[in-house]
């Protein structure tokens, strides 16, 4: 029905692979609040070195809602230039109206990536029902150049991609998968299961629940924990899929408490001090969002040392 | 401890007052999505002839997270262009990031603004402390060369705005007052309770429970209804300054039903439907937002009916 | 349709009037976590002497979930044998099963109550819609020899009690009203609206929110805080009947933090050490509630002392 | 500390090993709502038949807060005496208070319980911090002569044990494992993480989630689903436990909307309708549990069909 059937011609035979392990990594910011392309770089060329599937721009964690359209397709380009083109590049491109989606989109695909990521919009919550989500993401579909992921993460958003408007839009040729990022895995299963006939890639958002959601059918996972331990969660996707489930389980346990502490309890300024202590350049975060206290940097440090990573 | 004071020394002795009653202001589109200014002009005309206090433009229900930043501030221009001078201008200026609202503030005070309404921001939730929020807050308001208008909306924000960072933000000579739309009468009697020596001014964020905002120390309402039942808020307005409760509390009564069918139950969909059934303009919604189904529109039509309205 | 038309032939003509303010009250223990008899007739002679209307035996503040059905019912013997006979005695005879509410009902009314409080089921909460629910209260409304008065309290509950149930219930002759302790100031209203015909009485179910209450139609309070305040309470319930709004609300204000603090924050272990530190008997809590710690006592005396009541 | 050490003297070596599945048996009810011992024996005679680990009696499923006390203890001695001796019955006792749980948990014991299932109490929630429920744990399990299930059951009680809680109770000798029907597997992660050295013993406490939880570290699981596909979920056990994982999501998937059904979307009364098309006896339920609409028949109806169980 649109764009994309003419320029790309996706069918199920070529879809896109989506397995493996991604990074949303973080956007570095100077002192003065401005994104450092050059601390970016250096994280990149790092994260070259790890066996990650590709990479995803401007997922929450990239502080997203804080950069202008100007500067989130910008750093899209800036990723995709220091990237070694076998890496897939996956763009958030989500914003509050269809239209601004739809354009965005377009310019994500310009700027080399290789597919987007599309959140739920959320403002008018009450309103973002199944039969207003669908149409949603039917428009930006239709009109994308490339392939459209789901993007739903309530923590965020207070709003879950319902499971009949995920069933509904699998059945898009141009959309490939669902990051969940919910962490409900009687959910994930459901999706998985649902979705069976028309080859959906499921990503988990969250490291949390990577190796459950491999367990129940999900094809890899998108987690702001990569972004400090990249090569253990790519271990863990080494071990769920050769079916090395006891190794990890171990592993898995260890990632629980460092996961929740850059996510849930502590955010994307404990993301960040993280990265800087493995070695990776965390940087400011742009102002709302404040510096950790002093307290927060211990229990985040604890987090990490319990677990045997300091 | 910024521009605003040298550029429009504001003391407690000059404090804007706020008021009144004042129409959170819809934006028609046409049928292709566009601005319709024309028809945007055609009903502040109509506002015009009503004892509103002033409008809010770039509330929730003027669709602003559907707007681009230019159509914000143009949409701004044009309200000031066609309304009396006498009538405030308030203009939702909130963005996610403190460096972009600092901007828009500033373009909406060019633009002529006489107050802005800075919405909490609310994407990363679970790290908007009191601590966050007041600090955004207060480099936003030390800024800016208008009054900041502070403005709690935990049904599209998911956030309420902590009573304790109100009360820390009622001193800063800048924040005038808090439009506060959770409804919950026991916090918004507190507000007053603990401002009441700042001459803080609270604004019931809706017509539910505008005569309770009153009998508890409000000074006004901005309320979506008032797109549609204009005469009849400022009505009730009247009823509650001059102490005709019992008159208030009837007119009050029969509100609740239409206000809820164009808020919380059906949306600006149903705000717009209702404005086309009273004389205005309410015009499409930009999708995601969905045209109501005909169960709503009936639903919609009994909530005014029921009422008296129609 | 049963028992309570034959017995006391209620009428609306001959309705129960509820309207004044009602302590639930507190059940004190001993060390051993015994009913405190003996302190509990102590409070009552107290209570005896403030204009109250009546009190509530068996509200959340008496802990009654902690109370084996034999307990109960002695209460409720032992306040009404020590209660002048003009106060009114309202009964909590809620339970979960509709079978039980039915026997405790009974009684309670043989145990000298004038009236039940009957409390939504609400284990199941996933299937109490407005059919469960009004069937419930319409077989043990049927069955009772005394009026039932409807208890909605969500922050025990997790569940409120649907506007649509109330007004089917109001139209039963033995239901007498609502004790809404939810505190949505635009949802009492609605409900003083739809039953308007059939003389339903609403009473506040905290101090926090009462003055609003009286304001948008409600004729009475249920209020924790009438343990500890109880003749400020009644106090402002005449400046609210006679119409003194400007006093009320300087009041109402002024005892919004102290409620807040011995309901939603600090709950009934607060309660009772503030009905020490004012001259009654408030005892142990029964286990699993704690004692305060240290901490919470200073918050709690603040709370008080900072609006002048300590 | 307490009397479960000297009658029974249970160490870590002799841990009740709790792994497997068990249903939480529904209680059939007669027309006039009285308990049927009859067909509850008729059902216990078919489960009999099946490999569960054993049965839970007086779980959420069993409408025990619909029960008398009496009730309660008669209805475990009837199972107690049906069931072949090697089936374990654990027995649900929690009360709200601490000293009501002390006592039924008493007297299961007495009626044959090989261990008790202990539900957080949850009425006073803003008060069941880690600290009061700490309390009540360890006074239960001080005090029991049988050893204690912790249960979660947040859906019902709007409230989640916390992990740190958990962790607390573990350490307690006659506290062997946890029910968790929340479902959140990164907490169930988690807590078979942090309870690793106290050979703590984690169950589903639901089957749309069995799998994951097995993945994660969990044991076992009390599944209402179990009531009516008891084999099935004894399959899955089977196939988890042998690593068959392929087969075992092929299984689990089919379980997921069935599940669902009998649970969070329709409540007890549709395990019960489900149950006797599986050749079981449902029966009614107690009021306010309302029997299922026409409309909701289908719908349960559709779950099971369309997942190829009918």
């Amino acid at each position: 029905s649109g764009l994309w059937r003419g320029t790309r011609g996706h069918t199920s035979a070529s879809r896109l692979d989506l397995s493996g392990i991604y990074p949303p990594i973080a956007t570095p910011f100077t002192a003065r609040e401005e994104v450092d392309y050059q601390k970016l770089e250096e994280n990149l060329h790092k994260y070259a070195q790890i066996p990650f599937k590709g990479l995803v721009v401007q997922g929450s964690n990239g502080e997203y809602p804080y950069l202008t359209e100007d500067e989130r397709v910008e750093v899209v380009k800036a990723v995709r230039r220091s990237l070694p083109s076998d890496k897939l590049v996956m763009a958030g491109s989500g914003c509050e109206s269809t239209r601004a989606t739809i354009q965005l989109t377009e310019k994500m695909a310009a700027a080399g990536a290789d597919a987007v990521l599309v959140v739920t919009p959320c403002f008018y919550k009450g309103k973002m029902d199944s039969r207003a989500l669908i149409e949603h993401f039917i428009k930006v579909a239709d009109s994308s150049s490339v392939p459209v992921v789901l993007y739903s993460v309530p923590a965020n958003t207070g709003l879950d991609l319902p499971v009949d408007a995920v069933v509904r839009l699998a059945q898009h040729p141009n959309i490939l998968g669902l990051k969940d990022s919910g962490g409900d895995i009687t959910r994930i299963g459901l999706v998985v299961h649902k979705t069976s006939r028309q080859d959906f890639q499921v990503l988990a958002g969250s490291a949390g629940f990577l190796m459950a959601a491999y367990c129940v059918g999900a094809v890899g996972g998108v987690c702001a924990l990569a972004n400090v331990l990249g090569r253990e969660l790519c271990e863990l996707e080494r071990l769920c899929v050769t079916g090395r489930w006891d190794e990890a389980r171990a592993l898995q346990q260890r990632l629980i408490e460092p996961n929740a502490a850059v996510t849930r309890k502590l955010g994307v300024p404990a993301l960040k001090q993280a990265m800087e202590w493995f070695g990776f350049h965390g940087g400011a975060c742009r102002s709302p969002l404040q510096p950790l206290t002093e307290a927060e940097t211990e229990q985040l440090r604890r987090d990490f040392t319990s677990n045997g990573w300091m």
